[in-house]
């Protein structure tokens, strides 16, 4: 019979479905292949191509805008958000408004078009989270900025655009309202149990190891009780801690060595499947030490979001996540 | 520059972006196209392929589960929820779960392949209407059920399995979160105003016709001031009732015809687009008659959802809904 499941972090209830259930064979996997591009913006020499670097890594020296770089973090040329203007509130009769005031960027993690985050290596894996900490610590100086959200569209199926390893960071004037229910959830288990929901997790998943991926001393990968979508997975730190930023140098590198051995995984199980990775951390301005615990998802493209998911909001997983983290568990290299 | 714009019931923000602004023929159109199927368990003739019959109309006659109809609700051969059983809630350590109980229905909407809802004329739509109520109004004596979504998926990148065209209902154990999210927040606005959100949305669309796309003596179709989704459609009645079953005769027909005709405007305007269509009502067992006010929702599959929207419940949107209604007020056929 099938299972209803409630996340107990935004008390999300997902449906685990066993008359629909599907192995990883039985998804139409859609393969992310990347192909040399000449007019690709992100890559090596094609500098001029983007807006004016806000941060480079360079070990070998090299002025701003020229080859030689390790990493870029650039202003996306499209932004949704703008950091220019004021935000100008303003009601409408019965509506609200503001100015789309905010912050857009792309880190462009390597400056090889073909490379992905499972392929680079840990140290340059390791550089691009140590970029994404040094431009949240630039941008939340911006009191304007409620919420930074980083996050990664890895295939087209997955909603890339450009298919040169890229990453995009987006500060918002607003806490977003996905985080609103996280932070609220974990405030309220908090408040009943005077103990982090998240720290709660990371040890009732080391104990019972059924959805546990694999893990190292800093970081444990998991399959979430109540997955939204088929293999999806949390990484999260054994430290507690709220913010992403205020992580520890080696936290870093164990993260690193980690999402690079999950995206292996990944790859050998799903057949290089798209995915988006999202960073969770709390909000800028708001004192959630206590009781948020940051941490990074991962979901793989596989099913498709109907008028079910629409409507309600209440997921349809055809996988369970016990089912999920053995195949990833058993997907070693 | 950008918008931020808050829906007045959700509380969801969403960006109104014109950075990246897109019209009608910006996006990468995917037509639904419908090709005679000898295999189509929900042709007339294939009644033997499809679980026994829950309703049907039959005009002319005819035996349960033999040709004849004009309309089919059936069982869902591979149902998410099932009927049969007890929800035995229970926890996980620190999880909750209960079993998959619930009920998953297919209306087939006509014994004919080719047609869709834009197409099948007035006095059909209607009849699809009236079977939704029908099986609303048999399945609520179930007290295990707290809410039942009628929602329909268009088209294979909508999510939509079979051509055949067709309605699904799930009827559920637990109020779910988008639902709750949307009660709690017309609540709100009742509590502060003793005035239905909606009913002001009515009010405030008719007046300033910018978001207006068509309306008839009964119903209006407005493009949402916050959509998350280009061309995202609302039909809402003018008359303030919270359940879509308690609504009179005249309404269902009055929908029947306000619904073909924004279909057949969305089919000029966007080349047919793969669609879910989706019919919020207030949940089962709790009182709402003053403060919900039922409608449908209607989304075009035109974008796809990619990490920002997964991370942050904020949808970016490249087309304003002024210029998706102009548009749409434009396609009259």
């Amino acid at each position: 019979m099938s299972e209803l499941r409630k996340d107990p972090v935004t008390g999300r209830w997902v449906i685990i479905s066993t008359e629909r259930r599907k192995r990883p064979t039985d998804f139409r996997l859609e393969s992310v292949t990347v192909a040399h591009d000449d007019s690709c913006p992100f890559c090596e020499g094609h500098e001029h191509m983007t807006p004016s670097e806000l941060l480079a890594h360079r070990r070998h020296g090299g002025g701003p805008n020229s080859p030689g770089w390790d990493l870029r973090v650039v202003p996306n040329q499209y932004p949704v958000l703008r950091v220019e203007g004021t935000l100008d509130r303003q009601g409408e009769g019965l509506f609200d408004k503001m100015n789309g005031i905010g912050a857009h960027e792309v880190i462009i993690e390597t400056p090889r078009h073909e490379e992905t985050l499972a392929s680079m290596g840990d140290a340059a894996v390791e550089q691009v989270l140590w970029a994404f900490r040094e431009r949240v610590q630039d941008l939340k100086q911006d009191r304007r900025f409620r919420y930074i959200i980083i996050f990664k569209n890895h295939g087209a199926a997955a909603g890339a655009s450009l298919e040169h390893p890229h990453s995009q960071l987006i500060a918002l004037p607003i806490v977003p309202r996905e985080v609103r229910d996280e932070v609220d959830g974990a405030k309220l288990h908090y408040t009943a149990k005077e103990r982090c929901v998240f720290c709660d997790i990371v040890r009732q998943e080391s104990h019972d190891s059924r959805r546990l991926i694999a893990e190292n001393a800093d970081m444990i990968a998991v399959a979430p009780y109540a997955p939204r979508f088929p293999f999806e997975t949390w990484i999260l730190p054994k430290r507690h801690q709220a913010l992403y930023e205020d992580a520890a140098r080696h936290e870093y590198a164990s993260l690193a060595r980690l999402l690079g051995d999950v995206l292996r995984r990944m790859n050998r199980a799903l057949r290089f499947p798209p995915y988006n990775l999202l960073i969770h951390s709390a909000p800028l301005a708001e004192p959630a030490a206590d009781f948020y615990h940051w941490h990074v998802e991962i979901i793989p493209t596989l099913t498709k979001v109907a008028g079910f998911e629409w409507a309600t909001g209440f997921y349809l997983n055809p996988t369970a996540p016990e089912e999920a983290a053995q195949v990833l568990r058993d997907a070693r290299g």
